[in-house]
């Protein structure tokens, strides 16, 4: 296969293992600035847009120059740093979570939608609609601490595979994302999460596989209860939704969590749609990323008619909004850090 | 006056100002540790406990070595880092927004609480109780935009004064708590405000005063709705509250906000117990701090019988708990900053 660049992928991959020697080398003198802090990405629009946008805002002196303070970058996580195909992976969580549980719940096999996660049928589950998800969720998500529930997703994320490139989900973000990231926060941005998925899971990896420590992610929320047993403290997950990070939810919890307006956000489906909205109708220098998944053969195309990750309406007004597509099959030389 | 230390006020205060030059001097050459971090705190317990902790914490191979990825501190606003008497700051804004917005409400003439706070009466605000507070809190906070709010509370800051001391709120800050927040910094931790207050009033100003950036404030929220009028987006705040971070609120509002434990808790009052509890009971070196306001003639003395900032379990317990008990009067050389 020939990609946009006319390199075969083998010539690709033995180009970046040469970029990234280039890189080391160079860290040694100069460690934030490697030689091409985004090799994974094609000399294409995105590319030169972002790093166009980040010249704008460090160029001391210059007139579109934000104070490293303000330099808050926000990414949603499902779709835009790692696969959200074919389920998102907490919905992979809470249907692995059903399974485990399923003997202390012999009610389960005959109500819906536990019936349906237990025997698989992905279909009957999604079928399930908003409200069958959140029983799913509530039954796997709470009724434990917040350290056992982490203690549960790290043990989980360690031996879970994803079925198509049976690796670890970790696995499964993008190697373009983590270079765009660390470039990111090489020239003094302080990069979020901002994800629809809940943030306790997102937290127990988000230091060790993206860079961004627990207290930069925001997420959904179920209600908490601090509790004190025998002496011993601790806060404890209720079975309730206290907050839905998506869609309209996430400039409120932007808001809520950063208290300021981020200058750069980047997401995947119509549930960033007003994340990037509030974001670049600020004043001064914006920028707003959608990644457009295009790309069947190295992970997956389905833009405007999956049930997870659906990209429609932000496709449709990205243009008059100025929001820059990010085509991974043309922009992207290389998906994931393993291969391909 | 002679303090514990057994030297007058101006020979503190002269002293004071050499500590401060030798601190200048000392900072050319090695900027993060000036010779005595820690020049308003007199050589007495209190101070022997924290620079002990910190050297712990930060003793690369010790055994209660903390990565500074780890070295959350949280502390109080109230009475912790300003003076919350005669009354919250926080109250005495409600009470001004009240009189400015009495126009467009003549029923508040005859209606409780309003018309106590018209009339000044703070006995019968305070008899209103915690509904009446949270009524004059919703009707002067909600009903505008974020950044509307934001602009409201700088300019009414930038104008109110302290009614005994006669200058900006923001002067009433406690110059040995500024010290202990820039030491800490200096030492690697992330200090982050856990406030009973609304956590974007706090914002307003936390960055200029403490040094502390607005997403590492946790306070209580009210809800908020994210609106787009005419193509410009706002987030607007709605007369309903949405999380209080008092008391048992503050574990959660930190894991909420934070998602780490933190390692050192400081605050004054009965509402910071259970972050004190919560901070100090986990695993590793801990430190708990509490201020006791002592102190009549510098600044208030109150701990067990006032309305606001009440201190009375979390001080008799404090010595079963391991908590340091900060003493005003005798363990600080200076207050504030401006004097005394």
């Amino acid at each position: 296969m020939k990609t946009e660049t006319g390199l075969s992928k083998r010539s690709d991959r033995t180009a970046l293992r040469i970029l990234a020697a280039i890189a080391l080398v160079s860290a040694t003198s100069a460690p934030a600035q490697p030689a091409d802090p985004l090799p994974s990405w094609n000399d294409t629009a995105s590319r030169r847009r972002i790093v166009e946008f980040v010249k704008t805002v460090t160029e001391p002196g210059g007139k579109g120059f934000v104070p490293p303070a303000e330099r808050i970058a926000v990414f949603d996580n499902d779709g835009t740093l790692w696969t959200e195909q074919p389920m998102y992976v907490q919905l992979a969580f809470a249907l692995d979570r059903v399974k485990a549980l399923a003997p202390q719940h012999p009610e389960w096999k005959t109500t819906a939608p536990f019936s349906a996660a237990l025997a698989g049928d992905l279909k009957a589950v999604a079928a399930s609609g908003e409200k069958g998800l959140l029983e799913l969720v509530l039954a796997t998500h709470a009724g434990m601490t917040t350290d056992e529930f982490a203690a549960t997703a790290a043990d989980w994320l360690s031996k879970a595979r994803h079925p198509r490139f049976g690796r670890p989900y970790t696995e499964t973000v993008y190697q373009p994302m983590l270079e765009l990231l660390a470039y990111l926060r090489a020239n003094g941005f302080k990069t979020y999460l901002v994800s629809g998925g809940g943030v306790e899971m997102i937290r127990s990896f988000s230091e060790r596989v993206y860079g961004v420590p627990p207290e930069q992610v925001v997420g959904s929320t179920i209600a908490t209860e601090y509790r004190v047993k025998d002496g011993v403290p601790a806060i404890v997950r209720l079975p309730k939704v206290d907050f839905v990070d998506d869609k309209a939810g996430k400039p409120v919890g932007i808001q809520k969590f950063i208290g300021r307006r981020p200058i750069l956000a980047f997401g995947n489906s119509d549930g960033d749609f007003q994340m990037l909205e509030w974001t670049t109708a600020g004043p001064g220098p914006r920028l707003g990323l959608i990644l457009r998944h295009d790309d069947a053969e190295r992970e997956y195309a389905y833009d405007r008619k999956s049930p997870f990750g659906r990209l429609d309406k932000a496709l449709d007004e990205a243009p008059g909004k100025g929001w820059q597509v990010v085509n991974m099959k043309g922009e992207w030389k290389a998906v994931f850090a393993a291969g391909p």
